[in-house]
């Protein structure tokens, strides 16, 4: 199977169509339109994109008509004076066209982690807001800076697109969905916060507006996070409850989340020492895994169990920690770093709480790093 | 001595003074006019308000204007009109006096740790940075939001408006200083971003820059920053050259800062084992800690000192961990309970070493809570 050409190089060779056009560069404008037009055909679904191109064949049209005397050999403006006519006559259409410049510029940026030159970015298609005169529009573009935010761990700046876009939400009945998806957001900055209680409203009220929309999915989900907001809380029974209600939910509409919600139960299982429970459970979720196969996750299975019952002692458990670290899993490395070592210093084994602990703090270097290109 | 009043609460009053204006409330605002300018002779230094003050002490002696024929009994148009009036005429007034008021209101809530709401209110401020004609000031502006980003680790926001700024000083060769102080800003996100090859490559510029400049104690801070990055790096030997020369420079011209280049200065001659230099060095910093009656740094010097040169029992300095942290001195608890982690795990002493590191996993939450309101 072919795979699907990603938007963001198809959105590159668009903003380069731009500048042609701008330079009235007809010939070439052309030629890499067909080209774009070829890739369309093949790229991964983004409807943006294609809002874009068809704003951006319109100003291509504009220009060619612009050009039509010159080929009758007519007098004709310079191009510099061409271009202000045909951008103060198009204003909107160029405000909308360097709105999504700018917009999908960022997002380029963003992949290749040079983030500091998204943001700009990001802040000048923001400056072209007003352009886009649809509420929703402005809500969509609100709640996907703020998904970039929240991985970068921009936390405040990822609260504040996030609030912003649940207030334009709220105004429209028919956008539930989204809301919850914002209050997911803000929830899951307010956990990197360690502001647990507060999160835990937010996603308490999320799940009630997933329950009215009877979205199986984002219910299991409200249920998955509040599982770990009552684990980050200390309120291990309360979790496991948690995690059984968003594991069933996935499993009963088969989303492939099932695995994460029977490893965190699992995981919380032999944690309060729960081994035949923990035994079942460990059983369910390897059996999801395998049927999805999900090798990081059978690891990650195999990782608790040797933990929790291995015979103390940690070769494997290393190894484990070794594929998780190679496949650069730092985030899932460090929770169950941290988890380890405070397993074995609760023992008294100190040497090996010691060894996890400074692995630990070696992973969170390379965490704090990995944020940056 | 009575201490200054915060600007903060002026500035809460001025933007309270300004919605009286423009409610057209004569009285009150008059008698909140001269309750400012009593508080104002008491204030710490604070030009951009002085700036505010004028500008909106011209808006209310214009409502005054439109306000006196009705004085006259004359017929008045209704106040909303008054205003659209006034605004209209006065579009640069007008301009500026909202860019102040939703800076010193961004001001207000980032001092309150309403992080979320100071960043809504800084951007407001930005949008009408446009009626702030001198390039200089809105090099300021933005410099002055890189550091407030800086400090709530919005790193990559940071850096942005750092970059923004430091462009802006570079066509005048007037501000050199403020050169010099984005690079450290730069420099010191590019660190949290553990990225210390490239923040010594600003570091290095800014030390060159501020040797141009013939000033000592960015002389001085330059060298203090290049050693923490020589520190991060491993190169401990050059991290002492720089640390001793910061320690030289400060001291020359009595900074207060001497102390914690000392301090850097005596810790890595106990981490290199350079035990008669750590002396000599522990007791320089004692003396200059007791001039400045800084109690922290002296809890700081015997922390190390009995973490190098103790008895190997861990009582005194658990004490001293608690006595930094009884404080909230987080960063600092965060940066020695690592180092004494590591210094029990290299010596076998795991039951210690676990100890120590099990109780910094417990700072670092509490630090990444505590930048939450």
């Amino acid at each position: 199977m072919k795979s699907k050409i990603p938007s963001e190089e198809v959105a590159v060779k668009m903003n380069e169509w731009y500048k042609l056009i701008r330079a009235f560069e007809a010939d070439k404008a052309e030629a890499l339109k067909r080209e774009i037009q070829y890739e369309l055909e093949d790229m991964e679904e983004n409807q943006d994109l294609l809002l874009y191109f068809s704003l951006m064949e319109f100003r291509h049209r504009i220009m060619l008509d612009k050009l039509k005397p010159m080929k009758d050999g007519d007098c004709q403006p310079p191009f510099s004076e061409m271009l202000t006519e045909i951008e103060m006559n198009q204003q909107k259409l160029t405000g909308l066209l360097e709105y999504y410049f700018y917009y999908f510029r960022g997002m380029y940026e963003f992949k290749q982690k040079n983030f500091i030159s998204a943001i700009s970015h990001y802040k000048r298609a923001e400056e072209k807001l007003e352009y886009v005169e649809d509420d929703i529009e402005k809500a969509e573009f609100l709640y996907k800076i703020s998904e970039v935010y929240y991985h970068i761990k921009q936390t405040f700046f990822s609260m504040n697109y996030a609030g912003q876009a649940l207030d334009i939400y709220k105004k429209y009945e028919l956008y539930g969905m989204r809301r919850v998806q914002c209050k997911f957001i803000i929830a899951g900055n307010l956990m990197d916060a360690q502001q647990h209680e507060k999160a835990l409203e937010y996603l308490e009220c999320a799940l009630e507006h997933a329950e009215r929309l009877d979205d199986h999915y984002m219910i299991a989900a409200a249920y998955y996070n509040i599982g770990h907001c009552m684990y980050s809380l200390g309120d291990f029974c309360k979790a496991a409850e948690d995690f059984e209600r968003a594991a069933a939910g996935f499993e009963a509409h088969s989303f492939q989340q099932v695995i994460q919600a029977v490893f965190s139960l699992t995981h919380i299982y032999f944690k309060t020492e729960r081994y035949s429970d923990a035994a079942a459970s460990y059983a369910r979720g390897m059996k999801s895994a395998a049927e999805w196969e999900d090798e990081i996750y059978m690891t990650k299975f195999r990782l608790i169990k040797e933990l929790y019952q291995g015979d103390g002692g940690q070769d494997s458990l290393k190894e484990y920690f070794d594929i998780l670290e190679s496949k650069e899993l730092l985030a899932d490395t460090e929770e169950l770093l941290q988890d380890a070592a405070h397993f074995f210093h609760k023992r008294e084994n100190y040497k090996a709480a010691s060894y996890f602990f400074s692995r630990l703090v070696g992973v969170q270097k390379r965490l704090q790093m990995n944020n940056y290109a």
